[in-house]
């Protein structure tokens, strides 16, 4: 029995540090006697002092240091909590097969917040992304979203919905809110449906405990993540309107990423004035330049998506045209958070060594210039060629040509490639190279975890677009052919 | 330096066991010495006595016993060269990075043989796929094939299509036949040149030793593999309008396996009599139900083309009528003979340790069905579970939900899902399974590198449609890694 590092007692006692405990909370409220205490819980308002120095937490990705693009902005502490107007919590329910890791999250906005989302393609799709998609469709705000790890309700038929619903109904319930303000995601094993008993109880815990410090957004940036082996999240502070706006994300993915969607999960809170037209399209249009272009192994999951919350807090005049400075400014920004977290899934993408970035020009539109970008990115031969150091890149110009759609007519003796510093081809022909140094190339870039860049161009169009992979290595097959045996 | 088990002798001599004999002919061939011995051979049409038994040979992959499909046909000896009108030779040229094996193959017909091919749709094409549409556009009839692996002579520009031209140019002399009576096949590293000086000296030699035999149809079906490990070639007898036809093919391919097209290479020889345009819908439609239903790692090669041929000599009346009941039959065997072939491709995937066949019914036609197939044999994801012996069935589901494009209305409440005799899933709902015993199927098949059969329905519509992965292991990994450095 796994045990998680949470110390459960009264309100506003001092913090235990990590070694100290060895408490299991969500096995304690499994248990009858835990349950009625769950209920004071409830009943009570009752704080949970949790450790967020310990279970709670993994190693971050590098998302400030490296995988962030540069920009008119700050980085700042927070997460998802950065942004004013929101609180979150983390909470370890007892939801996964096995680890000892935080599994739920909540976050709440203090009042209506203008939300935006998108969702996965997958005709198989998750009960939460259905429930998500009714919601978001009948409201354009939300107060409330609960994310949970371990069972992804996707696969689970009308009793996953029904599991759904009873979710929504007992947050709402504890938080006071109405049921057409809650927001839910799942990831986890396909085809199992969620551990309701040790779901339900935890609704309170985390309700009565929501709270906006970094300490809490960083437990919840763990609790979403499964094969993750980092949290991704990132904040920043961008002047918009002469009011200082703040914008924090978290995401989780590692594999069964894909376009489109390709995160698995993705939130950002931001606490700019926006109107729901404005925001909606701003989140479409930043979910496409980011989530949508990253790929670990070409698998679209059926649970994808990514929510977008807007409190309205910053002070600035509310943007209500989509063609302002302001409206521009804030996608760009939104398009940051989103890239840098998105980035940091495929880095993160299982038993990868290197994040894969593939910029692509020339091409005839900027959707064009995508489709090459993740096609060359999806590419298992390539990736497993650049695990091995191997700068084989006849299977990165390969790689371009199938792509599809492509609706201009690709000329292959267009063709420009580089591997990081080393052109390999240009006009469609193959270039001398230093086959010795290109594979050092591979080499350095591997060793750090770092990146290794893929440039392609295609013609002389204006379409430009980018796109994120990773390697693959005797790990991916690890991980995932011991994935739930 | 590898070694070929090769004899160059004079004609007629005494074939010599593969043990005895340790020249390279390639070698020998590249050397001044040597040349003047080919030129003889060219004038003289001096025979190389190969002995077929040696490294012109490789194990075959089980065509026969497993995965051709059953019908009104008879399986027989003589792969390529079963059907009448038909020579070929396979040949040691030189070209491979390292090996002993042969890496050149011939097939001559006697007479103009009615043609017909299908082809990569990468816009990445390699020189001799653009070089055979070409010479396919403007004539229905050929005389020879020559396929050469080491080098796909792909995005090698300009340049590459001179070296095809250039090898066509000399088939054409060696064999006294004209120029557009040439079709060509490359497979290999991409970006690379032919190795033309090894190349050129080795067409004199094949063209002078092409013969009707099934040794020589099994040293054609090695010398065309790359990283297969096993050879793929099948032949069958089968009465058509009250004669015997017969039908041989033999294939390549174990990476970069997708549709469309999704072997490497194909090709079948055939002496019905049969007017060029039924032939050619023949192909199309059998193509289309085999190579392009197979993946093994999702990338569309650059080199993937089926070439079949039809010599007339089996004496039956000619078929016309593309309705007619012999056409129909030539169909279902040509079909036949390219799925055991497209099959054995698939169960030789770079690492694979069984094949993996996916049965659709219920689509609204049989194009969704096969969209939704492939689907489900692409997903790294199900691969791997499956190398796992991991009944993670979710993984299949997934897969199917994100086949694109499908046409109907996919709901995902019609799902039916089995896995060998474990039904899973009924009704979009999962079924209670004996997850030990589903896991144990998954050791028997991968036990004797067998079949995985996955079965799914998604609704009532009358479209079927099957298709042909792989696991994906360690070894596929390794394989790639290491492919070129």
């Amino acid at each position: 029995m796994a045990l998680a590092n949470v110390n459960v007692c009264g309100p506003k006692t001092a913090r235990v540090c990590a070694k100290s405990m060895k408490m299991d909370v969500g096995a304690k409220v499994g248990r009858p006697g835990a349950m009625s205490r769950v209920v004071r819980v409830r009943a009570s308002a009752e704080k949970i002092d949790f450790n967020y120095e310990g279970a709670f937490t993994l190693p971050y990705a590098p998302v400030r240091e490296a995988l962030l693009p540069d920009g008119p902005w700050t980085v700042i502490d927070g997460g998802v909590c950065a942004a004013k107007g929101f609180k979150v919590a983390g909470y370890k329910a007892g939801l996964r097969k096995k680890g000892t890791r935080a599994d739920c999250a909540l976050i709440v906005a203090d009042e209506d917040a203008t939300c935006a989302g998108i969702f996965t393609t997958n005709l198989m799709c998750a009960a939460p992304v259905a429930f998500c998609k009714k919601q978001l469709a009948g409201k354009p705000t939300a107060r409330a979203l609960l994310i949970n790890a371990g069972q992804a309700n996707a696969a689970t038929g009308d009793a996953g919905f029904a599991d759904s619903q009873a979710t929504a109904d007992a947050l709402s319930k504890a938080l006071g809110v109405a049921g057409d303000d809650i927001l839910l995601m799942s990831t986890g094993v396909i085809g199992q449906r969620i551990k309701m008993d040790k779901l339900l109880p935890a609704i309170d815990v985390l309700a009565a405990n929501v709270e906006a410090s970094t300490a809490a957004a960083n437990a919840a940036a763990t609790a979403i993540c499964t094969t993750d082996l980092v949290r991704k999240t990132i904040a920043i502070e961008v002047d918009i309107g002469g009011k200082k706006v703040r914008m924090g994300g978290m995401a989780k993915g590692s594999g069964m990423i894909h376009p489109n969607m390709a995160t698995m999960l993705g939130v950002v809170t931001c606490d700019a004035a926006v109107s729901p037209e404005v925001w909606r399209g701003i989140t479409s249009r930043a979910g496409t330049n980011s989530f949508n272009q990253i790929s670990v192994d070409g698998d679209t999951s059926t649970n994808d998506s990514l929510v977008c919350f807007a409190s309205g807090k910053a002070g600035n005049a509310v943007i209500t045209d989509a063609n302002s400075a302001d409206a521009k400014l804030l996608e760009q920004a939104l398009t940051a958070v989103c890239r840098g977290l998105a980035k940091a899934i495929a880095w993160d993408g299982e038993g990868a060594t290197c994040l894969i970035e593939c910029n692509v020009s020339g091409a005839m539109d900027d959707e064009d210039a995508r489709v090459i970008a993740r096609s060359v990115v999806c590419s298992s031969l390539a990736k497993a060629a650049i695990f091995g150091h191997d700068p084989n890149w006849g299977r990165l110009a390969c790689a371009a040509g199938y792509a599809s759609p492509v609706k201009h007519n690709f000329n292959q003796n267009d063709l420009k490639l580089s591997l990081g510093p080393h052109q390999l081809m240009d006009k469609g022909q193959p270039l001398a190279f230093d086959a010795v140094a290109a594979s050092q190339y591979l080499k350095d870039v591997t060793g750090v975890h770092g990146t290794c860049v893929v440039d392609i161009s295609v013609g002389s169009g204006p379409g430009k677009g980018q796109a994120w992979g990773c390697d693959l290595s005797y790990d991916y097959v690890k991980i995932n052919a011991e994935y739930t045996t």
